[in-house]
Formats: structure tokens, C-alpha cells, sequence
């Protein structure tokens, strides 16, 4: 497993890709986020997506995959408090690939459980034509290797 | 529909419930987020989560939900550029009734585009017991009722 001395500050990866259906944009959409330019061509036709266009949140979740499933190795994450300054940049649409861009941009062991520290990392989505279509800031609650596990 | 106009700064709304069941847990995880503590309640044994608990970001779309179908009528969102300070502060599991807590914090009418205004929203995501699970800060590209649409 990939532990917290595996992602010193400045490690990048380049993940994926992942590709996304009209299929699964629509069945997404019609669970969480049931706005017409996420249900069909018709209902983006006169909208900024101009046509179907994934969920901003579904374009987060198919992030997650990348970040989860990318490595050779699982990692070793306990937890995540939460994510900053995400922006949707670019619309997503059906065929398109996407890739994590993820850089380590600091990490310190936590005082509190010293069995654990937090890796923090900025987070870009690609497409195939290496437009950012989405980016955040996140941070890994991750378990030492030292500490087991 | 509900338009730019209907949303003063100030107004709050309670949304839902929705219902999150074991089997969308593991569907979600298993395709966004395959952790061990959101795919069994074995893989979560051990862990801060003790049994089976929801993805986070599977918390965000069932959020997202509640905002998109939770009121009486549609809102005229044209889109998002996306959210700040998103914490997950308590683990949601199967069986869990969330609510979302919205509340208007600012809004402005779009200097470059008239026909739109922005919301600014604190969102906070309640389960059954009235604990807050989630929470986060989020715009809303919004129409206007005299621009039409």
C-alpha cells in the first residue's frame, strides 16, 4: 500500500483515464442532479453545455475513482476532512477521457495521532485535449507505515 | 420556476429527506470511491467509520438532490462555478435521512451578463437526529423573471 512517507511534497501523478457514457451522465443526473443540460441534448441545447453535459459532481465522483483506483497500489487513507476552492472550469461530455493531475503540495504529521499524518493535495481534471475541466484542494488523512496497516 | 428574484438574501429552506440504502452505498463506492469502510461493514470495522458508511462525495450528490428536487418548483440555475470550505464532519450510514439546510447568504445581479444574478448559499446537510454530516459554501449562476426563461 502507498503510505504517507510514499507522498513527499511536490510528488505528482498523472491518473486515468476514466471515460464517461450519455448513458451514465443520464442515469447520474436522473439520481442527484436532475437539471435539464445533464438529462439530454434537447434540454442543453440553448444553455452555456450546448449539449449533455455531466453533473459537475459527477465529474468530482469520476475524480475520486482516478484518485482511488489510478496507483499501482491502494492507498492507505483513514479519511478526508473535506475539499476547498473546487471550480468547475469546462463543461464534460459523453466520450470524453478524463485524467487526475494530483500534486502533493505540503504534508506534516498529525500531533494529535502521530500514527497518522495529512498529505495535502491539489487536484486538477483533464480532458483529452488537456483542457482542466475541474480542480480542487484536498486533504488525505493517511496511515504510516510505520504505525501498521 | 424559481427564479433569481425568489431567492433574498436571508431566505433558508429545509429539503428532503432522502433515504441512503446499503446496496447504493457499495454501487456508488464500487464505481466512484472503492475504500474498504464504503464498500462492507468488515472493511469499515477497524476504521473511524466502525460499520459501513456512505462516500463522501456520494453525501455531496444525495445533497445536491435534495437541492435540485426538494422544493416546489425548479430552480432556473443556469450552472455553478463551483464550492468552497466543504467539510464532512460526522459519517453518513445505510438507513440515514438526510435533510439539507439552505440558506441565502449574498446575492448579486452579473455585471457582464444582467440577464443572471449570483446566490451564495451555506449549505449544511442534517441526518435524522438533527447532526449535521456535511456542509459547504456554493454559487448559483441564477435567471432572472424579467430576462425571461
Amino acid at each position: 500500500m502507498i503510505h504517507y512517507e510514499d507522498m513527499p511534497q511536490g510528488d505528482h501523478v498523472l491518473l486515468g483515464p476514466v471515460t464517461v457514457s450519455a448513458d451514465e451522465i443520464v442515469a447520474f443526473a436522473q439520481r442527484y442532479d436532475p437539471q435539464p443540460f445533464h438529462l439530454s441534448d434537447a434540454g442543453a441545447k440553448d444553455t452555456y453545455f450546448g449539449s449533455l453535459a455531466a453533473s459537475g459532481w459527477h465529474t468530482a465522483a469520476l475524480t475520486m475513482k482516478l484518485m482511488m483506483t489510478g496507483r499501482d497500489q491502494p492507498l492507505a487513507i483513514l479519511g478526508s476532512p473535506g475539499f476547498d476552492n473546487l471550480r468547475w472550469q469546462r463543461p464534460v461530455y459523453p466520450g470524453d477521457e478524463l485524467r487526475a493531475s494530483v500534486t502533493v503540495t505540503d504534508r506534516r504529521v498529525s500531533k494529535s495521532r502521530p500514527e497518522m499524518g495529512l498529505v495535502y493535495l491539489a487536484v486538477e481534471t483533464l480532458n483529452e485535449n488537456d483542457v482542466a475541466v475541474m480542480r480542487f484542494d484536498s486533504v488525505a488523512m493517511m496511515a504510516r507505515r510505520d504505525a501498521g496497516s
